[in-house]
Protein backbone atom coordinates (compact mmCIF):
# COMPACT_ATOMS: atom_id res chain seq x y z
CA UNK A 1 0.00 0.00 0.00
CA UNK A 2 1.10 3.40 -0.75
CA UNK A 3 1.95 5.95 1.60
CA UNK A 4 -0.79 7.90 0.54
CA UNK A 5 -3.41 4.73 0.35
CA UNK A 6 -2.57 4.18 4.15
CA UNK A 7 -2.92 7.56 4.73
CA UNK A 8 -6.65 7.91 3.47
CA UNK A 9 -7.11 4.23 5.54
CA UNK A 10 -5.82 6.01 8.43
CA UNK A 11 -8.50 8.61 8.26
CA UNK A 12 -11.22 6.25 7.43
CA UNK A 13 -10.29 3.97 10.45
CA UNK A 14 -10.19 6.99 12.53
CA UNK A 15 -13.00 8.66 11.36
CA UNK A 16 -15.70 5.54 10.54
CA UNK A 17 -14.91 5.38 14.90
CA UNK A 18 -15.84 8.41 15.55
CA UNK A 19 -18.78 9.03 13.31
CA UNK A 20 -19.90 5.24 14.76
CA UNK A 21 -19.62 6.69 18.75
CA UNK A 22 -20.78 10.53 18.06
CA UNK A 23 -22.94 11.08 14.99
CA UNK A 24 -22.41 12.15 11.86
CA UNK A 25 -23.41 15.75 12.04
CA UNK A 26 -22.38 16.12 15.84
CA UNK A 27 -18.61 15.29 15.14
CA UNK A 28 -16.70 18.31 14.37
CA UNK A 29 -13.57 18.54 11.71
CA UNK A 30 -11.67 19.65 15.15
CA UNK A 31 -13.07 15.94 16.06
CA UNK A 32 -11.70 13.90 13.16
CA UNK A 33 -8.24 16.10 13.33
CA UNK A 34 -8.09 15.05 16.94
CA UNK A 35 -8.90 11.53 15.81
CA UNK A 36 -6.51 11.22 13.01
CA UNK A 37 -3.64 13.37 14.55
CA UNK A 38 -4.12 15.49 11.04
CA UNK A 39 -4.27 19.03 10.62
CA UNK A 40 -7.54 19.90 8.73
CA UNK A 41 -5.58 20.22 4.96
CA UNK A 42 -4.41 16.68 5.88
CA UNK A 43 -7.56 15.53 5.68
CA UNK A 44 -8.86 17.75 2.72
CA UNK A 45 -6.28 16.21 0.93
CA UNK A 46 -8.03 13.05 0.71
CA UNK A 47 -11.68 13.84 0.74
CA UNK A 48 -13.78 16.86 -0.73
CA UNK A 49 -15.64 17.39 2.64
CA UNK A 50 -16.61 16.33 6.04
CA UNK A 51 -20.05 14.92 4.11
CA UNK A 52 -17.80 13.19 1.57
CA UNK A 53 -15.84 11.64 4.78
CA UNK A 54 -19.12 10.73 6.36
CA UNK A 55 -19.95 8.90 3.57
CA UNK A 56 -17.13 6.96 2.95
CA UNK A 57 -16.75 6.07 6.69
CA UNK A 58 -20.08 4.44 6.75
CA UNK A 59 -18.70 2.09 3.52
CA UNK A 60 -15.60 1.44 5.63
CA UNK A 61 -17.71 0.84 9.21
CA UNK A 62 -20.39 -1.73 6.98
CA UNK A 63 -17.24 -3.20 4.73
CA UNK A 64 -16.21 -4.32 8.64
CA UNK A 65 -19.42 -5.67 9.03
CA UNK A 66 -19.10 -7.41 5.75
CA UNK A 67 -15.98 -9.28 6.12
CA UNK A 68 -17.49 -10.46 9.96
CA UNK A 69 -20.33 -12.34 8.40
CA UNK A 70 -17.92 -13.59 5.59
CA UNK A 71 -15.99 -15.16 8.74
CA UNK A 72 -18.95 -16.22 10.12
CA UNK A 73 -20.80 -17.98 7.64
CA UNK A 74 -18.04 -19.80 6.55
CA UNK A 75 -18.28 -23.47 6.71
CA UNK A 76 -21.58 -23.38 7.72
CA UNK A 77 -24.21 -24.97 5.40
CA UNK A 78 -27.17 -26.12 6.73
CA UNK A 79 -29.99 -23.19 6.93
CA UNK A 80 -30.28 -23.37 11.00
CA UNK A 81 -26.42 -23.27 10.91
CA UNK A 82 -26.48 -19.59 8.54
CA UNK A 83 -28.95 -18.05 9.68
CA UNK A 84 -27.22 -18.71 13.94
CA UNK A 85 -23.99 -16.96 11.77
CA UNK A 86 -25.66 -13.83 10.90
CA UNK A 87 -26.89 -13.79 14.89
CA UNK A 88 -23.51 -14.10 16.30
CA UNK A 89 -22.61 -11.09 14.18
CA UNK A 90 -24.83 -9.09 16.17
CA UNK A 91 -23.82 -10.90 19.14
CA UNK A 92 -20.07 -8.81 18.40
CA UNK A 93 -21.95 -5.78 17.95
CA UNK A 94 -21.88 -5.75 21.99
CA UNK A 95 -19.05 -7.87 22.90
CA UNK A 96 -16.65 -6.92 20.52
CA UNK A 97 -17.78 -3.83 18.04
CA UNK A 98 -16.07 -3.78 14.41
CA UNK A 99 -15.78 -0.06 15.71
CA UNK A 100 -16.49 1.68 19.15
CA UNK A 101 -20.83 2.71 19.35
CA UNK A 102 -22.14 -0.55 18.21
CA UNK A 103 -23.75 -1.31 14.97
CA UNK A 104 -22.79 1.40 12.24
CA UNK A 105 -26.08 0.76 10.34
CA UNK A 106 -28.13 0.98 13.10
CA UNK A 107 -26.70 4.16 14.39
CA UNK A 108 -26.57 5.53 10.83
CA UNK A 109 -30.41 4.72 10.28
CA UNK A 110 -30.92 6.70 13.75
CA UNK A 111 -29.12 9.50 12.37
CA UNK A 112 -30.02 9.40 8.57
CA UNK A 113 -33.82 8.91 8.82
CA UNK A 114 -35.08 12.64 9.07
CA UNK A 115 -31.60 14.77 8.19
CA UNK A 116 -29.47 13.15 5.92
CA UNK A 117 -31.28 12.06 2.44
CA UNK A 118 -27.73 10.43 1.45
CA UNK A 119 -26.59 8.49 4.55
CA UNK A 120 -30.13 7.66 4.42
CA UNK A 121 -30.03 6.23 1.03
CA UNK A 122 -26.88 4.50 1.82
CA UNK A 123 -28.02 2.91 4.93
CA UNK A 124 -31.07 1.81 3.69
CA UNK A 125 -28.91 -0.25 1.05
CA UNK A 126 -27.02 -1.52 3.77
CA UNK A 127 -30.01 -2.93 5.85
CA UNK A 128 -31.71 -4.22 2.77
CA UNK A 129 -28.99 -6.30 1.62
CA UNK A 130 -28.93 -7.86 4.61
CA UNK A 131 -32.22 -8.36 4.84
CA UNK A 132 -31.88 -10.50 1.59
CA UNK A 133 -28.98 -12.28 2.91
CA UNK A 134 -31.03 -13.70 5.48
CA UNK A 135 -33.87 -14.07 3.00
CA UNK A 136 -32.17 -15.66 0.57
CA UNK A 137 -30.68 -18.50 3.53
CA UNK A 138 -34.49 -19.09 4.67
CA UNK A 139 -35.36 -19.37 0.93
CA UNK A 140 -32.73 -22.12 0.40
CA UNK A 141 -33.29 -24.19 3.62
CA UNK A 142 -36.84 -24.24 2.28
CA UNK A 143 -36.05 -25.64 -1.03
CA UNK A 144 -33.50 -27.76 0.71
CA UNK A 145 -36.45 -29.23 2.60
CA UNK A 146 -34.36 -28.28 5.87
CA UNK A 147 -37.56 -25.57 6.55
CA UNK A 148 -40.84 -25.88 6.55
CA UNK A 149 -42.02 -25.07 3.26
CA UNK A 150 -44.48 -22.25 5.03
CA UNK A 151 -42.17 -20.41 6.09
CA UNK A 152 -42.52 -16.66 5.07
CA UNK A 153 -38.90 -15.95 4.61
CA UNK A 154 -39.37 -11.83 3.65
CA UNK A 155 -41.45 -11.48 7.18
CA UNK A 156 -38.57 -13.77 8.99
CA UNK A 157 -35.81 -11.97 7.54
CA UNK A 158 -37.55 -8.52 8.79
CA UNK A 159 -38.02 -10.15 12.52
CA UNK A 160 -34.65 -11.37 12.61
CA UNK A 161 -33.15 -7.78 12.08
CA UNK A 162 -35.75 -5.36 13.84
CA UNK A 163 -35.24 -8.05 17.04
CA UNK A 164 -31.66 -8.09 16.71
CA UNK A 165 -30.99 -4.58 15.98
CA UNK A 166 -33.48 -3.24 18.88
CA UNK A 167 -31.96 -5.87 21.13
CA UNK A 168 -28.58 -3.34 20.12
CA UNK A 169 -29.75 -0.35 20.93
CA UNK A 170 -31.38 -2.08 24.17
CA UNK A 171 -27.88 -3.92 25.60
CA UNK A 172 -26.23 -0.40 24.22
CA UNK A 173 -28.16 2.09 26.30
CA UNK A 174 -28.52 -0.36 29.52
CA UNK A 175 -24.88 -1.37 29.86
CA UNK A 176 -26.77 -4.80 30.03
CA UNK A 177 -25.55 -8.07 27.69
CA UNK A 178 -28.90 -9.34 29.09
CA UNK A 179 -31.07 -8.11 26.43
CA UNK A 180 -29.03 -8.95 22.86
CA UNK A 181 -28.46 -12.53 24.55
CA UNK A 182 -32.49 -12.88 25.33
CA UNK A 183 -33.05 -11.67 21.48
CA UNK A 184 -30.57 -14.65 20.42
CA UNK A 185 -32.41 -17.10 22.69
CA UNK A 186 -35.82 -16.19 21.36
CA UNK A 187 -35.03 -16.46 17.82
CA UNK A 188 -33.04 -19.60 18.27
CA UNK A 189 -36.38 -21.21 19.87
CA UNK A 190 -38.32 -19.83 16.94
CA UNK A 191 -36.05 -21.08 14.33
CA UNK A 192 -36.47 -24.38 15.78
CA UNK A 193 -40.11 -24.05 15.51
CA UNK A 194 -39.31 -23.74 11.37
CA UNK A 195 -37.06 -26.83 11.19
CA UNK A 196 -38.68 -29.53 8.99
CA UNK A 197 -38.74 -32.98 11.46
CA UNK A 198 -36.21 -35.46 10.38
CA UNK A 199 -38.10 -39.15 9.83
CA UNK A 200 -37.61 -41.90 12.20
CA UNK B 1 -51.68 29.00 32.26
CA UNK B 2 -49.78 32.21 32.59
CA UNK B 3 -47.71 33.96 29.70
CA UNK B 4 -44.40 32.67 30.90
CA UNK B 5 -45.46 28.91 31.19
CA UNK B 6 -47.05 28.97 27.75
CA UNK B 7 -44.02 30.48 26.69
CA UNK B 8 -41.94 27.63 27.96
CA UNK B 9 -44.18 24.94 27.00
CA UNK B 10 -43.66 26.38 23.57
CA UNK B 11 -40.13 26.31 23.57
CA UNK B 12 -39.68 22.91 25.09
CA UNK B 13 -42.17 21.44 21.94
CA UNK B 14 -40.73 23.24 18.76
CA UNK B 15 -37.53 21.88 20.52
CA UNK B 16 -38.41 18.27 21.28
CA UNK B 17 -39.38 18.18 17.38
CA UNK B 18 -36.38 19.55 16.81
CA UNK B 19 -34.23 17.07 18.81
CA UNK B 20 -35.68 14.40 18.04
CA UNK B 21 -35.43 14.93 13.79
CA UNK B 22 -32.00 16.09 13.92
CA UNK B 23 -30.28 14.63 17.56
CA UNK B 24 -29.53 16.62 20.80
CA UNK B 25 -26.36 17.44 19.85
CA UNK B 26 -26.33 18.28 16.27
CA UNK B 27 -29.36 20.56 16.72
CA UNK B 28 -27.83 24.49 16.93
CA UNK B 29 -29.31 27.10 19.09
CA UNK B 30 -29.86 28.61 15.87
CA UNK B 31 -31.89 25.47 14.82
CA UNK B 32 -33.83 25.93 18.11
CA UNK B 33 -34.63 30.04 17.60
CA UNK B 34 -35.43 29.24 14.21
CA UNK B 35 -38.03 26.83 15.34
CA UNK B 36 -39.26 28.99 18.48
CA UNK B 37 -39.57 32.09 16.73
CA UNK B 38 -37.32 33.28 20.25
CA UNK B 39 -34.63 35.26 20.53
CA UNK B 40 -31.62 33.51 22.18
CA UNK B 41 -31.98 35.33 25.36
CA UNK B 42 -35.81 34.19 24.93
CA UNK B 43 -34.61 30.88 25.37
CA UNK B 44 -32.29 31.21 28.16
CA UNK B 45 -34.64 33.20 30.28
CA UNK B 46 -36.41 29.87 30.50
CA UNK B 47 -33.49 27.16 30.20
CA UNK B 48 -30.29 27.79 31.86
CA UNK B 49 -28.24 25.98 28.84
CA UNK B 50 -28.70 23.53 25.68
CA UNK B 51 -27.96 20.63 28.12
CA UNK B 52 -30.90 21.48 30.55
CA UNK B 53 -33.22 22.80 27.45
CA UNK B 54 -32.27 19.06 25.64
CA UNK B 55 -33.12 17.03 28.63
CA UNK B 56 -36.11 18.73 29.50
CA UNK B 57 -37.52 18.31 26.40
CA UNK B 58 -36.51 14.76 25.99
CA UNK B 59 -38.85 14.80 29.18
CA UNK B 60 -41.56 16.35 27.62
CA UNK B 61 -41.33 13.97 24.45
CA UNK B 62 -41.26 11.07 26.84
CA UNK B 63 -44.45 12.77 28.40
CA UNK B 64 -46.88 12.77 25.58
CA UNK B 65 -45.34 8.82 24.82
CA UNK B 66 -47.20 8.63 28.21
CA UNK B 67 -49.92 9.93 27.58
CA UNK B 68 -50.36 7.59 24.23
CA UNK B 69 -50.07 4.46 26.48
CA UNK B 70 -52.54 5.87 28.72
CA UNK B 71 -55.40 6.47 26.53
CA UNK B 72 -54.25 2.82 24.37
CA UNK B 73 -54.85 0.93 27.62
CA UNK B 74 -57.71 2.48 28.75
CA UNK B 75 -60.23 -0.11 29.11
CA UNK B 76 -58.54 -2.66 27.74
CA UNK B 77 -58.31 -5.44 30.36
CA UNK B 78 -57.23 -9.20 29.29
CA UNK B 79 -53.36 -9.13 28.53
CA UNK B 80 -53.83 -9.71 25.62
CA UNK B 81 -55.49 -6.95 24.69
CA UNK B 82 -53.36 -4.61 26.86
CA UNK B 83 -50.15 -6.08 25.06
CA UNK B 84 -52.03 -5.31 21.55
CA UNK B 85 -52.90 -1.52 22.99
CA UNK B 86 -48.92 -1.65 23.90
CA UNK B 87 -47.91 -2.18 20.38
CA UNK B 88 -50.62 -0.07 19.01
CA UNK B 89 -48.15 2.87 20.28
CA UNK B 90 -45.57 2.03 18.83
CA UNK B 91 -46.99 1.28 15.26
CA UNK B 92 -48.13 5.13 16.05
CA UNK B 93 -44.92 5.70 16.00
CA UNK B 94 -45.13 5.22 12.25
CA UNK B 95 -48.27 6.74 11.24
CA UNK B 96 -48.97 9.36 13.74
CA UNK B 97 -46.03 9.50 15.59
CA UNK B 98 -46.14 12.43 19.17
CA UNK B 99 -43.53 14.12 17.62
CA UNK B 100 -41.81 14.09 14.16
CA UNK B 101 -38.64 12.09 13.55
CA UNK B 102 -40.27 9.05 15.03
CA UNK B 103 -39.58 7.10 18.44
CA UNK B 104 -37.92 9.99 20.97
CA UNK B 105 -36.76 6.69 23.70
CA UNK B 106 -34.91 5.21 20.62
CA UNK B 107 -33.38 8.46 18.78
CA UNK B 108 -32.13 9.18 22.19
CA UNK B 109 -30.68 5.78 23.05
CA UNK B 110 -28.71 5.56 19.58
CA UNK B 111 -27.39 9.14 20.28
CA UNK B 112 -26.26 8.91 24.10
CA UNK B 113 -25.43 5.39 24.16
CA UNK B 114 -21.85 6.75 23.61
CA UNK B 115 -21.83 10.47 23.81
CA UNK B 116 -24.52 11.68 26.61
CA UNK B 117 -23.90 10.09 30.03
CA UNK B 118 -26.70 12.42 31.11
CA UNK B 119 -29.57 11.53 28.36
CA UNK B 120 -28.36 7.98 28.54
CA UNK B 121 -29.18 7.79 32.01
CA UNK B 122 -32.54 9.55 31.80
CA UNK B 123 -33.51 7.23 28.51
CA UNK B 124 -32.86 4.17 30.14
CA UNK B 125 -34.85 5.05 32.72
CA UNK B 126 -37.47 5.43 30.65
CA UNK B 127 -36.61 2.27 28.28
CA UNK B 128 -36.69 0.39 31.69
CA UNK B 129 -40.22 1.89 32.76
CA UNK B 130 -41.64 0.40 29.07
CA UNK B 131 -39.80 -2.83 30.53
CA UNK B 132 -41.02 -3.16 33.59
CA UNK B 133 -45.01 -1.98 32.43
CA UNK B 134 -45.30 -5.05 29.79
CA UNK B 135 -43.65 -7.01 32.28
CA UNK B 136 -46.29 -6.38 35.00
CA UNK B 137 -48.92 -6.91 32.31
CA UNK B 138 -47.70 -10.20 31.77
CA UNK B 139 -47.41 -11.40 35.09
CA UNK B 140 -50.83 -10.48 36.20
CA UNK B 141 -51.86 -12.24 32.48
CA UNK B 142 -50.21 -15.44 34.26
CA UNK B 143 -51.31 -14.40 37.80
CA UNK B 144 -54.86 -14.60 36.57
CA UNK B 145 -54.60 -17.98 34.63
CA UNK B 146 -55.10 -16.20 31.11
CA UNK B 147 -51.09 -16.55 30.01
CA UNK B 148 -49.34 -19.73 30.47
CA UNK B 149 -47.72 -20.39 33.82
CA UNK B 150 -44.61 -21.31 32.41
CA UNK B 151 -44.51 -17.31 30.47
CA UNK B 152 -41.49 -15.73 30.73
CA UNK B 153 -42.37 -12.11 31.44
CA UNK B 154 -39.10 -10.60 31.38
CA UNK B 155 -38.02 -12.06 28.26
CA UNK B 156 -41.05 -11.11 26.99
CA UNK B 157 -40.95 -7.61 27.63
CA UNK B 158 -37.67 -7.32 26.05
CA UNK B 159 -38.56 -9.37 23.16
CA UNK B 160 -41.54 -7.07 22.47
CA UNK B 161 -39.35 -3.70 23.14
CA UNK B 162 -36.94 -4.72 20.95
CA UNK B 163 -38.86 -6.28 17.92
CA UNK B 164 -41.41 -3.24 17.66
CA UNK B 165 -37.78 -0.65 17.77
CA UNK B 166 -35.87 -2.21 15.09
CA UNK B 167 -39.52 -2.50 13.32
CA UNK B 168 -39.35 1.59 13.87
CA UNK B 169 -35.99 1.83 12.94
CA UNK B 170 -36.18 0.05 9.74
CA UNK B 171 -39.23 1.39 8.85
CA UNK B 172 -37.94 5.05 9.18
CA UNK B 173 -35.03 4.32 7.18
CA UNK B 174 -36.78 2.30 4.62
CA UNK B 175 -40.02 4.66 4.47
CA UNK B 176 -41.80 1.26 4.29
CA UNK B 177 -44.32 0.43 7.01
CA UNK B 178 -44.47 -3.13 6.04
CA UNK B 179 -41.07 -3.96 8.70
CA UNK B 180 -43.89 -2.71 11.66
CA UNK B 181 -46.62 -3.98 10.38
CA UNK B 182 -45.08 -7.41 9.80
CA UNK B 183 -43.27 -6.74 13.57
CA UNK B 184 -46.66 -6.29 15.20
CA UNK B 185 -48.34 -9.55 13.20
CA UNK B 186 -45.39 -11.84 14.58
CA UNK B 187 -45.90 -10.64 17.91
CA UNK B 188 -49.53 -11.20 17.76
CA UNK B 189 -48.78 -14.53 16.78
CA UNK B 190 -46.51 -15.35 19.75
CA UNK B 191 -49.13 -14.26 21.75
CA UNK B 192 -51.47 -15.91 20.97
CA UNK B 193 -49.19 -19.44 21.44
CA UNK B 194 -48.76 -17.67 24.85
CA UNK B 195 -53.01 -18.08 25.83
CA UNK B 196 -54.29 -20.58 27.92
CA UNK B 197 -56.60 -22.43 25.70
CA UNK B 198 -60.36 -21.95 27.19
CA UNK B 199 -61.53 -25.48 28.44
CA UNK B 200 -64.31 -27.11 25.96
Amino acid sequence: MKKGERTRDHILAQSAAVFNQHGYAASSMSDLMLATGLEKGGIYNHFASKEQLALEAFDYATGLIERRYEAALEKRNSAIDRLSAVMDVFLEFIHDPVLPGGCPVLNAAIESDDSNENLRQRTKLVLTGWKTRIQGIVELGVAKGELKADTDAAKLSTIMLATLEGAVMMSKVCRDATHMRMAASFLEDHLKTLLVKEAG
